[in-house]
């Protein structure tokens, strides 16, 4: 699953991502407990997942789950069976593809998610950041919707990007992580040539502890990625859940309409704080402020923990609250804001 | 973790592996149901996992909790705890360790699991079985105790073969998938430079489907290694119980006494039906029959599913048994061996 992390940090020692509340509880020792996460873009209502079988966990799986479990991505991503292949997260993904490349240059259309960078860095690619596609490169990278900013590229324009660098030998990744619950053209139904496209599951569904992402493309580059993966990549766990929830069309019709009512909920409440909206999805609101640093020193003391960017820091990024207490407790913890005093500064990054 | 195939099939084509019970379907469609699964070294008495919180599905795995899991690990295997990297099953190290090293020359000490050798030829080296560790290679891999005849290569003589790799740049690679519950001296402890040490889980728990496994080494092997593998490789669940059932020296205890019995058990009525015992592990033996391929035949009919191998077609591998029950259908089909007719063959490979 691609996962939300500063921008700009790639290859230049750990990369900070959301979604660790040790350490939350580190920058903020006294605050209340429990904390409200909103540091990531997972969605805070899950899929009502179903009891697992013990084969589930004795059992090897077996390749005909597997499959089961492609189809059933493939139909929900509107995909073709044999353009799926399923990883144990998007992260996955992320970290073998590069792998799979003799080094070359690779231009990663940024500020966005830095584990593209870095994995690419760290199989030993020449990776800089773009503005567009357009960038001279043998691999290209783009999120699509873009995290943080919510960014949103044409699929056309994609579809040439990847058709001239198909014509050189070159790849075109497409990290759809967050496009589930948005009106945004997806490329899995017809992936270009030279086009990789990854899903990620544990996002939409609110299962991010179970590692389950997919890669969509044409043959031979889907079945290279196939033979790299493995045998037994995806858990038992992962598989039997996975099967079931990307089948369930009426629950993910009914997140699309219902996280979008909490992200617009959400884009008010930052505006009233005297936030300027940036973007985002429908699982994250991205906004600048005047104050950025200590309206995340104010929350954090408040046990609301969200997304901080080191080369931003006028910027903040919010994933959803899980219920109304939480709710409550932000806005109440947002109302405060106007009157942040330079004490109210972050610890030190 | 590494698991059952067929040796000698590296870099052609699928690998077949045991525990695939469709393929058990296909061959014997008239089989009595449910099957008995011998096709396995996993073991069939499986740890008694936890109930999981809701969290294990939902959230990110903390990195306080899979350095927790590493720590247990560590703990289990008497490894210093910065030695240890966890992983989505041994399988998945198998398919990453090759592209961390440039092309070379690859000697898998064989006939073994077949993954090694097909793993390593994928990601472009040049890859040949060698009757011991002193093949002349750049990397030398070796499965200890061996699968599927349980040879087993001291200690020392390994970390000879890792010394003398080591200093030339190489690499030695010991899967200990199947070491823990036998009396065989583990490198966990104090891995030699330039020696890397694989550790299955799901095997000795009986939990194939979590997919867990670990790779033990110095630095700055396991530096490397820890890198490539990203964030967030090991599923919540996995986390979970991982750590419960290595801190639990009790049961393994226990499982090391009760396995090391059952395949005594098995040995007696294997030789008991014309077998000769080639060797093996307290998870599974392996004979030859004078019929191996009738025997096959018989026991598939019988709606029993155990381990063949192309090159060997005398050879059969048997997992254990998972009840008295199975045990008894087990005893009953192996007794009406002596009859074996040519009409008995196996369906054609």
């Amino acid at each position: 699953m691609t996962r939300e992390t500063e921008a700009g940090e790639a290859g230049e020692g750990p990369i900070r991502h959301g979604g660790d509340l040790g350490e939350a509880g580190r920058l903020f020792p006294q605050a209340p407990e429990p904390w409200i996460d909103l540091s990531t873009g997972i969605n805070p209502i899950p899929y009502p997942w179903p009891a697992l079988e013990a084969s589930a966990f004795t059992r090897l799986p077996a390749p005909a789950d597997l499959a089961a479990l492609e189809a059933a991505a493939a139909q929900a991503y509107g995909a073709r069976r044999s353009h799926v292949v399923a990883a144990p997260g998007t992260q996955a993904l992320i970290d073998l593809i590069p792998r799979l490349r003799p080094p070359g240059r690779v231009a990663v259309v940024g500020p966005t998610y830095a584990e593209h960078a870095a994995s690419w860095a760290r199989a030993g690619h020449a990776v800089s950041e773009a503005a567009d596609l357009d960038a001279p490169a043998d691999v290209v990278v783009v999120v699509n919707p873009n995290n943080p900013d919510g960014r949103v590229v044409p699929a056309r324009d994609l579809a040439a990007a990847a058709a001239r660098l198909a014509g050189r030998g070159g790849l075109l990744v497409v990290d759809e992580a967050f496009v589930d619950l948005e009106p945004v053209e997806s490329l899995c139904g017809a992936p270009p040539a030279g086009c990789l496209v990854l899903r990620s599951f544990g996002k939409t569904y609110g299962l991010a502890g179970l590692r389950l992402g997919f890669a969509v493309a044409e043959d031979p580059l889907i079945g290279r990625l196939r033979r790299a993966i493995g045998p037994w990549a995806v858990s038992g766990p992962a598989i039997a859940i996975g099967r079931r929830a990307l089948a369930d069309t009426a629950w993910r019709r009914e997140a699309v309409a219902a996280r979008a009512r909490d992200a617009a909920r959400l884009d008010g409440l930052l505006g009233s704080a005297g936030g300027r909206i940036v973007g985002g999805t429908s699982l994250f609101r991205t906004a600048d402020f005047s104050d950025g640093p200590a309206l995340f020193g104010r929350l954090g003391r408040a046990g609301i923990f969200v997304r901080r960017f080191e080369a931003a820091p006028a910027r903040l990024r919010f994933g959803l609250p899980p219920d109304e207490a939480a709710w409550i407790r932000l806005a109440a913890a947002l109302e405060h804001h106007p009157i942040a005093a330079p004490s109210d500064a972050a610890p030190g990054l």
